[in-house]
């Protein structure tokens, strides 16, 4: 089957990534972007051409432009190429459906529109990265509405198979409560967190360690982008901030309690033992369940060619690093470098590489 | 100058590790444990010996045992040895100093007690992965109180001094509060944002990224102890979890804002931009002010070896790598490996990486 010709319009990393598949995969693409210089170095990477298409020949539009310009992009994309399916790969879809249903005349034409959201594993800016095997057996998630006709939601299908991807069909509104519950509040979770950091002193910051570096990470990303993600979202997000507001302030009664009554911590408990529950529900990599790899830790000097060094010894070993972190202290020249292997390999890769003379021991409960 | 005789209680990681920094430097140290095979386990890794002491020669105490139960402890250690200086190592000071205020008859007698929190790298439990040099340049916070004599605070001093730590004098409750700052409070939204996922349905979560697993890695914590510090802490955590109370009802009205008025993001802006702001405060590795190292991503087949081989070629290249994270593919078997080097040196280790056949980027802002 073949949705060609396609045009893709934003030639960003996700949109000129899709552009090279479906090019390899025989398609004519014709790429748009208010950037010309994006669209022609999307080309140059094999994306497809800058070239005009016959509007009436489109069979496909593909918008993977930033959230707060989809509706707009799309609505014009259902006029400009009047026999064209319309998909976009916006990670938000109720707002933007919403808008389509308010702002299109004629919402016949909104047959042809079918939502989707690729979950491509890094998200970056830009198409000089483009590769078009981003997405291969990544899931892609398909949002038809209820208007959305069946030859509209085939082609997004074909889409989603010739971007070698792994298609999960939600409704708009499932999909838009799984991202805020799995992505959009974790995000602001980090953020509040980050937020505070604002007012301690910096002598209270030298106090710091790893666990604060790891809840803060993603609220040092681009807060323009996700102004954007947000406010699309808010709808799915409010009842899940409004769940955390809960939640929290039955853990401020529990602290409280603990404070008034010394001993009293068994609300504090109930908390943090959900807390646990909820970490070992996240999927495992490769999508398979948690598992619980042994951890060890081995110290390493802060030089080129030390951690060359471990890794060739630990591949020497035949054993797998299936997991791995760094911490660094704050005023030795060293590392921690900590890492997961299968827990029957643990005992004899320690004997192993404490014979060649590293540093490494096996992790026990981390506080 | 000495300290010696010692005694230490409780033979854990931090006090097995004591227990050797202070034998290395000539020092004599008695272990005690409510397991005596931990006291053995610590006597053979060098911390000192079981034998008892001649209870009126001990000058100084160091009282290694959880949280819950320092009170007491410390309390029979200033009865039992009525000559000696003691400290102990809790992560949490002001509660155990107001129950020492309760329950010792002769407050005099609190002279000779002097907390201390020494900022051990990683807390790991048991003894079997002591080490001499675990305190080596960490921060080592003493919190006197204001019936601490001069001879106890010099004592803890010197202990400081003899495990190569770094001091810091702070009152008790500034310590606490800075702890409640950024540790306590940062796994407490860990715990609150892990504690939702019990809530969400399985396939929901197979849309989860690494950013979630990051915000909830520390929620992963044994709770008991984090029970104990909870509880023990309850004072200064509380002014931060209600600060962080605020903090969300105002973005639960921006939110609500941006849903009411579409396009009205600029609250949710100001919450986003404060969390960046609050990362941007937190010190870099050894120390030094943050730095906006390069980040490279590479692509890594998950198979042994493969991280070896790619080591050593990059210590080949002379470059030394500042930080590093994984991240698994969820379906295919390869990984994602960011590398944080120095900006100058990117492009020269991009050319060079590729020349050799990796695939290798410039990452770009993350969402």
């Amino acid at each position: 089957m073949t949705v060609s010709p396609v045009v893709l319009i934003g030639a960003g990393l996700v949109g000129a990534s899709i552009g090279c598949a479906l090019t390899e995969e025989g398609q004519q693409v014709h790429l748009r972007d208010l950037s010309s210089s994006h669209a022609r170095v999307a080309a140059g990477l094999g994306a497809g051409t800058v070239d005009e298409p016959v509007a009436a020949d489109v069979r496909l539009v593909v918008v993977a432009v930033p959230p707060a310009a989809l509706a707009e992009v799309i609505a014009g994309a259902l006029r400009d190429y009047p026999n064209a399916t319309v998909t976009d790969v916006g990670s938000v879809k109720a707002g933007v459906l919403h808008r389509l249903w308010e702002s299109v005349g004629d919402r016949a034409v909104l047959e042809r529109y079918v939502g989707s959201h690729p979950m491509a594993g890094s998200q970056r800016t830009g198409p000089v990265t483009a590769r078009a095997d981003l997405f291969v057996d990544r899931t892609w998630v398909i949002t038809p509405h209820r208007r959305s006709g069946e030859a509209g939601i085939a082609a997004v299908r074909e889409l989603v198979k010739l971007c070698r991807a792994r298609e999960v069909v939600l409704d708009v509104e499932e999909h838009d409560a799984a991202v805020a519950r799995v992505s959009h509040l974790p995000h602001l979770m980090s953020v509040l967190m980050a937020g505070r950091l604002t007012e301690v002193e910096p002598e209270q910051l030298q106090l710091a360690g790893q666990g604060l570096r790891d809840v803060t990470r993603i609220a040092g990303s681009d807060p323009e982008l996700w102004q954007q993600i947000v406010g699309a979202n808010a709808h799915a997000l409010l009842p899940e901030l409004r769940a955390v507001q809960l939640r929290l302030d039955d853990l401020i009664s529990a602290v409280e309690t603990a404070q008034q009554t010394p001993g009293r911590t068994d609300g504090v408990r109930t908390e943090l033992e959900r807390g646990l529950a909820g970490t070992r529900r996240i999927p495992g990599k490769h999508g398979s369940a948690p598992r619980d790899d042994a951890q060890l830790v081995v110290e390493i000097p802060d030089s080129p060619g030390a951690l060359g060094r471990l890794f060739a010894e630990i591949g020497e070993a035949g054993v797998n690093v299936e997991d791995i972190a760094i911490e660094h202290d704050q005023v030795r020249e060293v590392g921690y470098l900590t890492l997961a292997v299968q827990p029957t390999l643990a005992d004899g890769l320690v004997a192993t590489m404490r014979d060649r003379g590293w540093e490494i021991r096996q992790a026990r409960s981390e506080v």
